[in-house]
């Protein structure tokens, strides 16, 4: 039976699209789901659509809100959700990803280099996987597929 | 009627003292919540009690799981939760703390400077007031007191 | 055994404080919860603590906000939720708390003059009681009391 | 990934072809719910079935239920609901829709003339994006169903 | 957008079928969901497979649980449950599945003869739609259908 | 640790007496929820605060729904609910009753006499214990209390 | 309308395929969920994945958490969850299983040998059937999809 | 604040007494709940109130359903489960109690001795705490109350 998967976090690598190439090497049942990856949009949408505003604040507010109506549907009807941390940023709003599904009752899987386990502790321990790589994720996903 | 309150985030500052002075200044009938915040104990508590370990990430593992038996059980029983950014760190587990309460339905104040207000974003379009201090938080919980 | 009742909508008439007295005068163990009912104050709680706005719209935008933290939190821990029309005004906010306690599962008593009835009828048609008056209110809760 | 979309309110536009044509214009993959439009035939959609009323109350509560197996059942399996405030009428029914929306848990777009910012407050507030026109809708689900 | 229908209630009539024949005529896209309605078949089921018993209640007992695997079911993802009641025996499962959609926050619809109104005033009370006959539930899901 | 309990059912006997006489002597720590069980003012309940109607069916339909207020209310709140089924009437409030606590997810207790099980098998199997006595029910409180 | 079955437990004898099979030649519209059988890969996925462990506990640990981003998504979409024990090996993940089942309100049919009745008595009382046999599974799927 | 605790799991050694001893001494705010733990009572308490059976199936399932008023009340209105599992018994309804928790959200702390960390690896998969002896909960309960 098929799994959905949304893919929350950092995207300045090509880490979706890895998983995104195994899935369909693999030939897996896998519906992938992801956010806006385009930054310059995702920081712009709120104005672009519905006006200007003058304090950053409320830009990124309009921004942020339009963002929210993909992302937390999409959250919301996935069976894992996977949260890829990189070393650059703040990347608040993967951690906050983690939370929602968390609190949905969502399982995840966290992606990150080991030197960010620590200040990680709290996702990794709510995780059902911590892994490294795109190529882990998928092989997981490879063997709970079979 | 009464309000429980959980107050999540940096552990450096008094901010948590000067909430609860108010709410006390005030005569407020509020619950205050909080994490374990002394930070050595919270990092070592696994290994404590539960044994050492040879690996870090299994030593924190340990100490985050204990932790989350305060922390998600304060948090599903609040009905405000107050999350405060600082200056330092990663600070990740904030910006989880801020996505369970959302996950749960459960309304969030935001505390941070306003230089961190970009990459907060996500956190702060969700949050029912985005404050700056303490004394900001106080005033509201004063307000929706009365 | 008590109800905690939430009285929404109106408020320009004493209909509150009538119900009050009612349950008051009758003994009746209910918890009463309100929204602040100062008009200004609630217009004008967004700047006043969190800083003013240029726009009109984020002005109103930050004090909904405040008062949504006491208004949904209230809501949400009511047995009965009483929602009074009055004959000025567009009123949405009623209607809104409406919903939600619809949404959220939680009965609604609906009060209004006879002439309100046909745009009200959606409401009317979910409320478990439709009343013109806060002494039919109060007869209910007597009655459901004793 | 699709998205379902509930549009409620005005009836007296053409708010909700516009939003149709343009959601088929951009190929989006959404679908459209709607309640009935038809003034008439939802005023005395309960008579016409259930046997005629002496009184108008009663007259409207069996529309109004009948109208809720639509409405209700629709906003529940909702991704997002739309709903538009027109400048006549009471229109409580569609700020009833917004909240039983809310208390589901179902995020709201709304649309409206900047003119009624002020008594739409606290539906604006809750709504992820607040609108004035169906293109601004479209440009909106174009841009989440990229 | 279809509906999922399930016709609890009353066996000894052919009202199912005029239902099932009107969605037909009508060509309306209902999926129409229906308990066992072999009533020896399903007295039986449980000591059929499950082996025999010395006491009728553990047979009646065995029987219910097999039967409550379809039913519980099939209400639990209806989008309406339509309830007969007819003139004889004491038909509490019919009540009791009006309980269950009720406490799963499913609507009904009631069917029944006027003179059955005083005892049946609790779920008359609750459902949508009170209806006579089964060509007034095809009326309704024809309206809701259009 | 204390438990609530709802009663419902037939108001023709004095069971709920038997039933709280029996917690009283042993001193459990049991509230004891219970409908009006005065027939007289349970039936006209509706027009007697809200108005007189022409219809029995409008009259029944507004004294259930005041009922309903009560009913669902302690229903909800309720650790176990009580079924007890008479000899005479009806009683479909009782087997609605006993649905919408199963709807919810909360137990249920019947009370009945054994030539009433064939009609009742789909209540009895549902139940966590099927009693014939107020006796046996006390018993089973006070062994679930020590 | 079909059936999604989940099959948890004993995996040494071919239970699984007598019920497939039988789901096959009756052509039930069933689909058919389990967990990893393969008994060697299901303990060692973690460590073959995520790297080695030098304790038996975490690589325990981080296998039994990737099989549950199977198991626990599979049952929660299942409307049905079978769950066989053998007469070898503690089989506590089969109970564990039966829990998680019983905690979401999904369904349970047991599947044992009559000697295993006592030790099993509180999973037995819980579930809908309680049978030997695949053959008896069948015959209840069979009957439940007419 | 104050946490409740549900002790589910092994009852032939005193655990239970050290931990509630422990929570005495250490004066921590926690109310625990327990099952029965009178053996003989809890496996005949079904007939001894209910009516004597002749098969020990339906004797084993009245009691069961009657031990289950209290211990599915009891774990779903606590913060934390700690099951023990000793290493004598099949101990199925320890790892039920485990699953029922799981599932329905509420975290648990498991007690075992080492060598039986393969068999239970599921279950100490979910748990926030593996622990040995009660000591060890006592400290946590210790640190988390602080």
């Amino acid at each position: 039976m098929s799994y959905t998967l949304y893919l929350s976090g950092e995207i300045h690598t090509d880490w979706r699209e890895q998983i995104k190439q195994g899935i369909s090497e693999h030939d897996l049942d896998i519906e992938v789901l992801e956010p806006i990856t385009d930054h310059d949009a995702s920081d712009n949408i709120g104005c672009a659509i519905l006006g200007s505003e003058q304090s950053n604040f409320w830009k990124d507010h309009k921004a942020a809100k339009i963002n929210a109506l993909r992302t937390n549907s999409y959250i919301s009807r996935s069976d894992i959700v996977v949260v890829r941390f990189g070393d650059q940023y703040k990347q608040w709003n993967a951690a906050f990803d983690a939370g929602i599904a968390t609190g949905m009752g969502i399982p995840i899987i966290v992606m990150h280099a080991p030197e960010l386990t620590h200040p990680l502790k709290e996702i990794d321990a709510t995780a059902l996987a911590v892994t490294e790589t795109p190529q882990q994720v998928v092989e997981i996903l490879q063997y709970i597929s079979q």
